[in-house]
């Protein structure tokens, strides 16, 4: 590849497409199916589609034999099956569950959209050939797709029209900025729970020490007020003290160590706990469908994975310092 | 349109593409332009792409007659762009800046890209015809494209692979937890604003104040109150008397009411503290990129915004008690 087809190559790779696997049975009987994104709906009556292929390409005399063939656009779980059909792999259908449909071409299951089409016509187009199909069946579901766009898969986040507009100020936040944003969802999420930890009477050192505890308990008492005052929580001998007295912590001493463990008592109040957390962040997510789940935990876990900025990096023990 | 049509026409709308514009000049020297989601990239030997037009179109003959065309990739930045040349108002380039390629044909700034073509095959397809150009010029740019699927507009974030897995636990949370990630986002932004509180001797009732007034000055005095046991925060008369003391705040009686302000210290305090919790934003958010962040914030705005779950409305007012 030149190097003037290179540019031009991530050029055409500007155009966000969705991904697609191609299948066909050749006459002798066997599977073909290959990875392809020069997919586009042409004409609805008659109903045709049309994808284009590197006459160059291993399964080309295949596809031009071929008087049928089926489209799968993929969903956003699928890139595992995309990888598949785009590699150089032998039997790319091992281990897939499929259907066959007209001629035995071979159907996949659980996509996005399927096409089941009729060759109608075949074009020159340059180093590729372009197959025009007349669909003869289909059928959809509403799986958020996969999309691949610069070389790379991506996932789609509908774009919603907000005109609101707010004030930009020094002396306070505003609802477009992200702390605001972030502060007022952790705050509304936690509410509920943290309204309970008030009526049980916790401090903010207090429920410290059993989150640290309710992650990994038997935690030595030093470790667990390093902890705490990493996060701002001092947690003095009389925090423990009123724990021990509230029957919600034991603390085991022998020679050189204290160690605290959560009571029964202790542990079914964290269980109480992280349940309304639990139920308060799921009826918040409702609000946004599972792609857009997904794409917003990404890209949380992305900012709040980074080791940047110093950080801590986030281990396992980690975890009980927050909510 | 017939039920089966439209009901393939959701279905080939499962396919994700991108959004272009195509334009054109006639014989007689008028513009012509119509967004086309149906661009394909053909060939790189010679260079080729194509695009497909019902041939019902108003400008159907506009292009069937055309030598050459150009094809705009729009940016995610674009979409009113995308409206204009869909709709059937007259004149699509008024007001808009563009230059002129091979026959005069208009050419469109800042898309994400561009590609000058001559018109090499027109091809039968159905109720459309597509066209294949020779693509003579090209241009691109690394903006994030616009996204068209299931008919509406969308944005698009990288899929990273994340292999990580954590145990699920009913005792504490983990890092796959929304309400985690938000919350450690939520402490490790405002780490640095809330050690400077703590240095400055501030309770949580005493920045409560501050910034509700910060963001509306003169407020009364028991609004401000009321506010503050919404949050959590008991905001007493001794809270406000040591707010006089330390110079922060000014209370002006009249016969009914009392009114809060900032002085001039307790405005400036604010700017620090606001412009603390604005630079770690933005080092935090420098983690992704410029379109990874239109998208969380998005998603966050829903959420924060929902007046879903009983949480109560965004009111400007709301603004200053977050963060």
């Amino acid at each position: 590849m030149s190097n003037e087809q290179r540019i031009l190559r991530n050029a055409l790779g500007s155009f966000a497409t969705g991904v697609t696997v191609v299948t066909t049975r050749t006459a002798d009987g066997s599977d073909v199916g290959r990875t392809a994104n020069s997919f586009s709906s042409v004409s609805l009556d008659p109903p045709m589609i049309l994808w284009s292929l590197a006459k160059t390409s291993s399964s080309f005399e295949d596809y031009r034999q071929a008087k049928h063939f089926a489209v799968h656009i993929l969903s956003a779980e699928q890139s595992e099956i995309s990888g598949r059909f785009a590699s150089k792999q032998d039997d790319k259908f091992a281990g897939l569950e499929f259907e066959r449909g007209e001629e035995g071409v071979p159907l996949l299951k659980e996509c996005a959209a399927r096409f089941e089409c009729r060759t109608a016509y075949q074009y020159e187009g340059g180093d590729h050939l372009i197959f025009v199909g007349e669909v003869i069946g289909f059928s959809h579901s509403s799986s958020p797709p996969l999309v691949f766009h610069g070389g790379q898969y991506g996932r789609l986040v509908r774009q919603v029209q907000d005109d609101t507009s707010f004030e930009k100020r020094q002396d306070s936040l505003s609802p477009d900025d992200f702390i605001y944003q972030i502060s007022r969802v952790f705050y509304q999420i936690r509410r509920e729970a943290f309204a309970e930890r008030q009526r049980r009477g916790w401090s903010g050192a207090d429920y410290a020490v059993l989150t640290l505890l309710g992650h990994e308990d038997g935690r030595d008492v030093k470790a667990i007020r390093a902890a705490g005052s990493d996060r701002g929580d001092e947690i003095t001998g009389e925090t423990l003290a009123k724990l021990v007295a509230d029957r919600l912590v034991r603390i085991d001493r022998d020679a050189d160590t204290e160690r605290a463990f959560l009571t029964e008592d202790g542990r079914q109040a964290m269980i109480e706990i992280v349940a309304m957390l639990k139920a308060a962040e799921a009826e918040c997510l409702a609000l946004l469908d599972e792609n857009e789940v997904w794409v917003l935990k990404q890209l949380l876990n992305r900012l709040a994975t980074s080791s940047a900025s110093g950080w801590p990096p986030v281990r396992q023990e980690a975890v009980a310092r927050f909510a």
